[in-house]
């Protein structure tokens, strides 16, 4: 193995690695990852950011074979995996790999899932390909990290287009030849700047990753060559696009841990250090069925980090609402909720909104940990409620359970598809592993008008 | 002008530029590029590389628009600019920008040709456009040069991105709000890896940036955002992608200064540190009228890199012929030529041809500068005929000529145009600034069957 570089390494275990490999516990984290993801796209699919993507690229697509989620339109694989991938990105609500903050599952599930729709793939298959594609992806982030994100690198386009390769690879069975040439094509075709993340090529950065990822497969399994060093070698992608790195990281432990199971869900489509603040108010109001009519007070103690990066008290619209502890504790009081709704414009906005800002107070108090909030509501009559939150919702140590992705899934997809067809579309992703065809889950997320028939 | 940064000013300058703002001896050094250019990829059409290609992408492409030169078929404008930039690459024999070794022509007028079969442009707008795309990838180049090169970058590719997306910017009517977001998509979809060159990536590379670089300047004529200093944000490409820049590069002396000026072409399909060899052998053996049978000693004398890089006396293909000056003295002497008919397997193995290179010595040395070589012929009748050249053919001290280049490109593409369609084309690129429809030159250089009925 010395002798074999990791891009041979890694390229042989994917080919080699067989269903039976994986544990009923990976299998489904990898349906709880796709479920998320289907929910985010349906919930993405309508924004400014992929009208006028559409507008620009549906003049080039090609044969309508891929379906668009949630707009009842089909392009070509290449331009679906790239639309699709945007859509689900949008929101800021897809999973997070915390070691890396690399959004693993956007540019994976986007490739395969338009490949479904153009090669038979089973579930079995797709569930396989995608916990392989998120593990290539992880690793090779990790093998560069922390030095590639804080050196400029988008790491979730830089590195997903590895993991959009490795998983379509696998879907398309080439060999371990062919492989090593797809994370070569991939490595070529790496890129993604931080610089962009404040315009609408923050998401056309995972778009571009899925595409160029699920291209570089098909390249490679028609034989078209590149490097077969291209991880390692003093010119390939590890040296070049990281000031620091370490390519033993992508081997280790590989096949014996999976860096799917280090990937956690977002309740809220907000800041992740307002999500202990969230659940607290959350938590408080309905344990005590407080009417929100009957609050004096909020005092809300938090990390210093949390009060830096979402201590504005003004935000203007739903993008600044996301940052700010303060709208964000603001309509978990009044609307019981901190779902998609809570964070338009017009709710960031709205004067009961803005006039309940006055009755909460942050402060920071250097104990308290990035994933950890104390919130005392104080009610007209006096009386005082008072709760710590340890570990916020979604983070690794209280995962989101299968109930919270189906609330999640619900709330987010609900501006899509109607109610029948949303729950017909959870049965599939908990059963996807055991369905002939992967692509019924893209046909079942099509459009509405799709699925109140099916319904 | 100090407050706004070079991404801006380049985008106004290029959105401001007037075709009367180009002078003559520019506006014809654009029609030399592009004849050139169409040699190239008519030369290159029917690689192996190019139909791998085309069997993994053609499924997904789009309605067929754009012309495939040399193929007789048409794709939609991305997946066509990828593919002709592909055949534009293969034979090594494209323009070299020397001061950045980037390769401009190709990216740039590949994106344009294809643009030009889906929206109306003439040939005095596509001239105009290409020269401002060429002239924005060197002075991105130059800012980054050597270090971008030298860390492991292919700058034809990484660079060549903003020379597509500024000439179809341009060639879109971009306003410059447009414009400096087509830079910040193409920025952020910069890639090209120098470590897959020995492989079917090295063209790919070049058809990435085509590509991508067309899809940005769709993407920002339909108001898609991006950052506004993609360029020289401390995240940006020029800070990212290399270890030292000079953004100040990029507006230097702009408009007064062409880098396109700065162009060269290459008379052979070989090492460039050849030539200076091919053309003593070639202008010996004509003005003597030499019959290589009464040749019995050839003493080369070359500066050292030449040497190093290609004193392999027995080169096994065509691809290793390319760097073997062996071989090149060789074939020149026996064909009185050295085009692509010399540097094919066949020819590298020709028994005659390897029996040949006994008579060939080569020695180096130091005084002898990269541009420059000393050939001496000794005659069995005992003659000796010497020659030194002090710049080779093709560099900027002896450019190509116009006739020089119309015979360069007679040779390569005879091997998909009758005669007359080859005279045609040439015809076209002469008066390029002149044709009402900028895409006649796709159509003409579309395929032999095609071709032979215009003649």
């Amino acid at each position: 193995m010395s002798e074999t570089g990791v891009t041979t390494q890694l390229a042989r275990f994917v080919v080699q690695s067989r269903w039976g490999d994986i544990t009923q516990v990976v299998r489904h984290e990898g349906e709880r990852a796709i479920l998320n993801w289907l929910g985010c796209a349906l919930g993405g699919c309508r924004d400014e950011t992929v009208e006028r993507l559409l507008a620009a690229l549906r003049e080039f697509a090609g044969k309508p074979r891929a379906t668009l989620l949630g707009r009842g339109e089909r392009l070509d694989a290449l331009t679906a995996a790239c639309v699709n991938a945007v859509s689900s990105n949008i929101l800021d609500f897809d999973d997070t790999h915390l070691r890396t903050v690399i959004h693993p599952t956007v540019p994976v599930a986007a490739a395969l899932l338009a490949l479904a729709e153009h090669r038979p793939l089973s579930g079995a298959d797709f569930v396989h390909a995608f916990i392989l594609g998120v593990d290539a992806e992880c690793r090779i982030g990790i093998a560069v990290s922390p030095e590639h994100y804080e050196d400029g690198w988008h790491i979730s386009s830089s590195c997903g287009v590895f993991g959009a390769a490795v998983a379509a690879g696998k879907a398309l069975k080439l060999d371990a030849q062919q492989m090593t040439w797809a994370l070569g094509i991939a490595a070529t075709q790496a890129s993604g700047l931080r610089e962009v993340l404040g315009s609408m090529c923050k998401s056309y950065n995972m778009g571009h990753a899925a595409r160029n990822g699920l291209a570089a497969a098909l390249l490679a399994a028609g034989n078209f060559t590149s490097s077969e060093r291209a991880l390692e070698a003093p010119r390939g992608f590890l040296n070049v696009l990281a000031t620091r790195s370490d390519a033993a990281e992508i081997t280790r432990e590989l096949g014996a841990r999976w860096e799917l199971m280090q990937n956690a869900y977002k309740p809220y489509p907000c800041g992740v250090v307002i999500h202990p603040v969230l659940d607290a108010c959350l938590d408080l109001r309905a344990a005590h069925r407080i009417d929100p009519a009957q609050i004096s007070k909020v005092e809300i103690t938090i990390g210093p980090l949390a009060q830096q990066l979402c201590g504005n008290k003004t935000p203007r619209d739903g993008l600044e609402g996301k940052l700010s502890l303060y709208h964000s504790a603001v309509v978990a009081l009044l609307d019981a909720d901190a779902g998609v709704h809570q964070y338009t414009d017009a709710r960031v906005n709205d004067p009961r909104v803005v006039a309940f800002r006055d009755k909460i107070t942050v402060s920071s108090d250097g104990a308290i940990g990035k994933e950890q909030a104390r919130v005392r509501i104080t009610l007209t009559n006096g009386q005082s409620l008072e709760m710590f939150v340890e570990h916020a919702r979604g983070c690794l140590q209280r995962p989101l359970s299968d109930a919270d992705l189906e609330a999640k899934f619900r709330s987010v997809a609900a501006a899509e598809l109607a109610p029948p067809a949303i729950e017909h579309l959870i049965e599939q992703c908990w059963s996807l592993a055991e369905l002939p065809d992967a692509g019924a889950i893209a046909r079942a997320g099509a459009a509405p008008h799709a699925q109140l028939t099916m319904g």
